[in-house]
């Protein structure tokens, strides 16, 4: 490693490139993000502050040897001494003294995770020489004594009250409020008191040699990237851990020298709305604390002009420059040292979802960016975010404030909800409709006859489950804000409350909850409500998505398909669903459960009748019964979404699920037994017998599916019929109806083999009884791993494949969905032993080799096989853009995410088209 | 398909192999087993009577078209002529008519599964002839009257009472005991009165046209193949149904022509025991069914020369060119005619398990067959008979005169016990153990904490449950003779007593089970119990089945391996099993499930303890407690496997395993609170509450394997330390202990990357301390989807792969072991959706291919990576086959099944050489 170049001064950029690529990423990944762009602004002529980089390779290799690598030290020296020549001062001069800041850098952003020394080169000799030179005592000691104190705490890892205590002290003794109360003498004092309290601390003195300080404090930078803190901050925010931080070495300016000075921050558009308005404040004679500080008030940065009007023209080409370099949305900080300006950053500014949407279209009117920048530009959880019901930007603080920040567990579905608490799913349901409340349903978990209660809810809260749970999974797939496993949520269903610490909340009174960030608050808290069709710019980006994904990807088609374009379809169960889904823009509806239409209350009980019938006649009879419903709401589904396909799954889960709670049926019975109560037990206790008769050790891997349609064919030849009776009822008045037929759970081809002629019998005697053609497809589920690994012999069967990803998920890691992230998953992630849930990202490793594999052997036997995915994953981005790749036809999602996947299938195009 | 050859007459085998090539197996593909053999005997010149075959593709085309194919009935009158020629008589003739039998003959044998019409060709007019011809009236109407009887039901459909009855009432009329004390006339009448009851039963006279007679037979038979019984039969013993049937019509020759005339049936040597001496019986003026039926006393084939000299000394001599031709022991069928022999069958005989091996090891030193094809000829069913008790010849069919017959079941594990009944583990263990009583064990099906009951039995029976059930897997596991699943089997927990209809089994009654065909009966039958060391043959033909395996297969081997060779290991959890496994040949232990010794009433107690811990302290105080007993155990291991590998897998099973039964505990805590009973409520309802937080949706895919280990790291901390110290103690002493720790259910390389390092650290650790060093690995299952689809990152931190195929076909089936067989599995085999039950033979095609990928994969990472298999399959020959292919390096099963799978690995290896 020796002679590799570890450091960088700000204008040896194009060195950077030569040994990385001229490729921005590399760039940043190399020089960290603040480092690569002081030395951009070098490069395009902006006045910064001379200073140079120590790389992210050092800080790497310095994490494996615990010291510098060999040639830093040496390289640090010699652009220090470029540095020195460029400022006309000299680090540790005391006649003319070079001070310099040591920032860390990384790649991405790491907002206050990492350190930061400022003014080192000062001691008690070059604070004299700053003193005669500046004429102001009272800023040189206190330049000095922060960096003492902040030296101290970064670099020997004293704790920031050993010093925080004199200082309150010393205040209250002077009658000194705020810090710049304090005289010179004052502070003069206390730079004594601060290094005898470091002396005491660490055993020896303050280090007064500058090239020691400059030494140990960007050691202490390279240390801080592997500190608890910023390790916790990667793992929330998936930045790997191995990319390391940069160190950046800063000329020291200064915008407290006087009233020709100043210091200032800015945004080159308004990071809330993205309107074209410079946004910022600034502070003379100030130094960059004091702005963010809040201690003065700060000014407009549209009276600069009237302050400093050179400086001030300046700064406006400087910032019209970045904009038009960097052609995004730029967050500067400058400084004004008598007169002369100097860029301390830019970086690309951070805003709201509002704001990027704006910026991103307006920039393509202006024709700084193209339509596909621009969609690149936009994030989908910036889509998502517009689509949810939001808090207005001051109720959470203002609430805080007020003490009324109740619990924070995992943002299951995105969205703000008010409203009053219930704690079961049919009063939640009753007080909905009956009393018109908007209401939350707090329970410990869900279960699928909770849904109607879910349904009714503008939110729902739980305290156990994680984001792949019921709760969850239901939540997302019907817009309703949730938030699951609140931290120390204690719900007591039988006093009808709720507790976190001392706080109570009674059945009945108000809460609000952020699905976006998993925050709950008591009270109301203000929102606002977005609806898409008022949103213009966001209807532009995604009509340019749409034209983006239409022309890219995709290397087979089924017949009838546009032959490249990875759409976007939604899973509905209702007629309603599916009209949202096709106002939100999906093209397909990719999977509707059926059985979701057997949990209403009407129809439950014609349900149970009909798995506990004894005879094909009686079970026959409950089937008659339910056919008209699940004809009627086919009707609906076709009607919603004529002229686009609409994949109807048939019954999947096992029959338990639609039955009576087991344990709670065994108490009753137990407790009537030992009471010695008889009326109604012979009933319960048959019913019980009933019940454990359909147990499953394992019911995720039981009789459910198509192994129950083996089993009773006769559910499955009713659902058949009514789907094709719709599909001819809509067809003879004029919809264009286009039914597939799924079959789920299939591990072998031999089940559709025995299934799929039967069913198909039907829809032809059914398009005969009714004398109408329409197109129609049967074709299955790929969410058994054996499926996928034999996909070319089930290809033969069927016409069309759709990734079912969480149960895939579920049997490729052999984790159950309903206890997994309840008990290990969460310490998989957090201790990186998987990098993500892969319920909510999909494994592209495992599962997703499976599903390449379905799709390649799948294809190989049939060429124009219809591919898509119907889990969980089809509104995930990053899962988005795998199904892309591995050429699905289609990605189907919960309505709510169309906008999301939308964006997200146009930005996998552009990702992969080379 | 005109022009197509049907038909073969029995001299132009050449012609058949011409057209399905030299291949003995595709002759009788074509040919079927009786015709190929007739033709074939015909080629080597010995005396067959005359006649022809129509192919099995006839059959297959008359399924399709339901008629016979275009061609066929042309090419049978051809043929007809062709053999009246030969025979000098002639279809339809009243001077010298031909008579025929049209036999089914399909190319493995279906006995008694289809059907036969014997005398075709009589009729009013040609039965007259007959009797001129010899002048035997009693004879020829008695064929006759058969003739009608076999036709109208084999052909017309007609029921056999219908026929029966007037028989019967003709005996009893006539005073005749048996059919044979009727007269001529009575038989002439009889033959009108079945041609009346023909008539009045299919509105039509019975056909008096020979040739319509032989066109109507022919098709019966075709139509026979696809009767419900031969469906069933093909079903049970895996003959595909798309073979189809041949059909031999034969010339009709007469053992019952006078005292120069016989019928006979032999085998060329002794089917029970395999000793070389003939073995047979003949009766004189006899036809062949009179030997078969028993009405007289056959006469032992070794008189027939004292009774037709010529005609034995010929049927000597082809015994003898039969045995040199087939090079086995061959089943043969002869009728003497007037002094002239012909034989009218032979076939390779079916024998006995013992008779198979000592015939094999017999021929090999006669120079008849090589050793290879002796280990060909012995299948492995037979090798595990021979290792399992059994029960006497005779004693089954004398229970069943008895009326003993009690119920049949699922033949979980092989071999035969006898013992008295008790309905818990415990009440059977204390019986065993302090009653010293032979003991079965029956229970509606078992759990773990009945292994020690199971242990102590001499068999298990359940009534619930399936091949793979926990019964049954245990008890192949422990070589417990096992029925399960047994039909109509009522168990009265309560009363004490177990009921099959009326038929009623006490506690403590004998019971007699046989787990090899899964009868049971009660009372004691007779027993014998084999010892392998006294099996000569058998070590003879294990040897030989060694010495082949060594020098076949295995593309890559593990540093200090035999380069090629698939070994057979055994699993075994205690010592003795690890000495009986190497007693039966194993070569290493493949498996020791650690769990196993937790469940001992000794350890459980501390197990729970160590679970319910609510600190690490008492967490490792429990574990200090176990230690010294796994220690112990491993000591066992390692001695008895002196020199040999030891794999030992960490705890796998998920805790609420090892905790007593929550439904129970529920029960007894709503009882005392209703009952207001509180003295030990408050202990019950925390530990139902400790069992309910262990509660899990699906258990199988939970927190259990790497995943507990990672979540409780002390456990396996624990269990490689008893591990590391057994294997040094034993170095220390001399014994060669070679222990390799398997980590279960790892579905991501991180996993492993975990856990892994911390367990070598204990490691070298322990061997530190004790100063000692010996070989040892890390290794890991592959029994998820997810780790053999990432096999090659897997592989790059285990040393070794063992393949937990129960699990795996598990997961990728998305098959829950404990439900499915008694849910839906069943029906799956019966349709013929799954071939077979994947959990006793591996599926190659979806499992199997995500072996073969992780073999591939893993090798491509370490090229030395050690291979096997430790699932149930590891027993099963198929399977064994199928782990030959992919390359294992040795292939794990229960100790009973080593010698099954020596035999097993080695026809895999022959089976695989070109």
């Amino acid at each position: 490693m020796a002679g590799k170049k570890w450091v960088y001064l700000f204008n040896e950029i194009k060195q950077a490139e030569t040994y990385v690529g001229n490729d921005w990423d590399k760039v940043r990944g190399l020089l960290g993000g603040k480092g690569a762009n002081l030395a951009e602004m070098v490069r395009i002529g902006l006045p910064v502050p001379p200073g140079f980089i120590v790389t992210t390779e050092a800080c790497n290799a310095y994490q494996v040897e615990n010291k510098f690598p060999e040639g830093q030290w040496d390289q640090m020296l010699e652009a220090l001494k470029a540095t020195e020549k460029e400022s006309g001062k000299k680090f540790g001069s005391v006649e003319n003294p070079l001070l310099v800041s040591c920032r860390s850098g990384a790649k991405f952003s790491m907002p206050g995770m990492m350190d930061t020394v400022l003014n080192i080169g000062l001691n008690d000799e070059t604070a004299k020489g700053m003193v005669k030179l500046t004429s102001n005592e009272r800023f040189v000691y206190d330049s000095y004594r922060r960096l003492i104190q902040m030296f101290g705490s970064v670099v020997l890892g004293i704790s920031d009250e050993a010093y925080e205590e004199p200082l309150d002290e010393l205040k209250k003794a002077k009658g000194a409020k705020v810090d710049t109360d304090l005289t010179a003498d004052d502070l003069k004092t206390l730079v004594e008191t601060f290094k005898a309290i470091t002396k005491k601390e660490i055993g020896f003195d303050f280090p007064q040699e500058p090239l020691e300080q400059l030494k140990l404090a960007t050691e202490a930078v390279f240390k801080s990237w592997n500190g608890k803190r910023a390790i916790d901050y990667r793992r929330a925010t998936n930045i790997p851990d191995d990319l390391g931080t940069a160190v950046c070495i800063v000329t020291m300016v200064f915008g407290n020298m006087g009233n020709d000075s100043g210091t200032g921050v800015a945004f080159t558009r308004n990071p809330s709305t993205g309107e074209r308005v410079m946004f910022g404040d600034y502070l003379l004679n100030a130094q960059g604390e004091d702005v963010v500080a809040g201690i003065r008030n700060t000014e407009k940065i549209e009276t600069l002009g009237r302050d400093l009007p050179e400086a001030n023209k300046q700064f406006l080409e400087i910032v019209k420059k970045l904009e038009l370099h960097y052609k995004d949305l730029q967050d500067v900080e400058f400084t004004i040292e008598r007169g002369r300006l100097w860029m301390l950053q830019c970086r690309n500014g951070k805003r709201t979802a509002a704001a990027a949407i704006k910026v991103a279209v307006d920039m393509v009117e202006e024709k700084l960016i193209t339509k596909e920048e621009a969609v690149g530009r936009v994030s989908p959880a910036d889509v998502d975010t517009l689509l949810h019901p939001q808090f207005t930007l001051d109720s959470k603080p203002a609430a805080k404030k007020e003490g009324r920040f109740f619990t924070t567990g995992v943002n299951a579905s995105p969205g703000a909800a008010v409203g009053q608490v219930y704690f079961d799913a049919d009063l939640t349901e009753k007080m909905a409709k009956e009393q018109k409340q908007d209401t939350i349903m707090v329970r410990p978990f869900t279960k699928p006859d909770d849904v109607h209660g879910m349904l009714a809810s503008k939110g729902i809260l739980t305290s156990e489950g994680g984001a792949a749970s019921h709760a969850a999974v239901v939540a997302r797939q019907f817009g309703v804000p949730c938030v699951v496993a609140a931290a120390n949520l204690v719900i007591d269903l039988d006093k009808r409350k709720m507790t976190v610490n001392d706080i109570v909340v009674n059945e009945g009174d108000w809460i609000s909850l952020d699905g976006t960030t998993g925050e709950v608050y008591v009270g109301k808290l203000g929102l606002t409500d977005p609806k898409i069709e008022e949103q213009k710019d966001l209807l532009t980006i995604l009509t340019w998505a749409d034209e983006i994904s239409a022309t890219e990807g995709i290397r087979q088609a089924p017949k009838g398909w546009p032959t490249r374009g990875l759409q976007v379809w939604a899973n509905a169960d209702y007629p309603k669903d599916a009209q949202r889904a096709r106002s939100y823009g999906a093209v397909g509806i990719g999977l509707c459960r059926t059985e979701h239409m057997f949990f209403e209350p009407t129809r439950l009980p014609i349900v149970q009748r009909m798995i506990l019938a004894k005879s094909d006649d009686v079970q026959k009879a409950a089937l008659d019964q339910l056919l008209p419903y699940q004809r009627a709401d086919f009707d609906g589904l076709f009607t919603a979404m004529d002229g686009y396909p609409v994949i109807i799954r048939l019954i999947d889960p096992p029959l338990h699920e639609f039955m009576p709670d087991e344990e709670k049926l065994l108490e009753e019975v137990i407790t009537m037994r030992v009471k010695g109560e008889t009326k109604g037990l012979a009933e319960k206790e048959s019913l019980l017998e009933a019940i454990r008769g359909l147990h499953e050790s394992n019911p995720m891997m039981g009789l459910r599916g198509v192994r129950l349609s083996v089993e009773m064919p006769l559910i499955v030849e009713m659902q058949v019929r009514a789907i094709f009776e719709a599909a001819a009822d809509c067809t003879l008045r004029g919809v264009h109806a286009k039914p597939e037929v799924m079959i789920p759970l299939t591990g072998h081809v031999n089940e559709l083999k025995w299934i799929q002629p039967r069913l198909e019998r039907i829809a032809k005697a059914v398009m005969d009884e009714k004398k109408v053609q329409f197109p129609y497809k049967f074709g299955t589920m790929i969410e058994i791993p054996r499926a996928a690994v034999t996909a070319a012999e089930i290809a033969g069967v069927a016409e069309f494949f759709s990734f079912g990803t969480n149960d895939l998920t579920q049997m490729t890691f052999g984790y159950s969905r309903d206890d997994a992230e309840r008990n290990f998953l969460v310490k998989y992630v957090e201790e990186g032993i998987l990098p993500k849930n892969p319920f909510q990202t999909l494994d592209q490793e495992g599962v997703g080799k499976l599903m390449k594999m379905a799709v390649d052997d799948g294809r190989s036997q049939r060429v124009d096989l219809e591919v898509g995915i119907c889990g969980e994953h089809g509104g995930d981005p990053a899962s988005i853009e795998f199904c892309h790749r591995v050429g699905n036809n289609y990605v189907s999602c919960s309505p709510f995410r169309v906008p999301v996947a939308r964006l997200a299938a146009a930005q996998a195009a552009i990702k992969n088209r080379k």
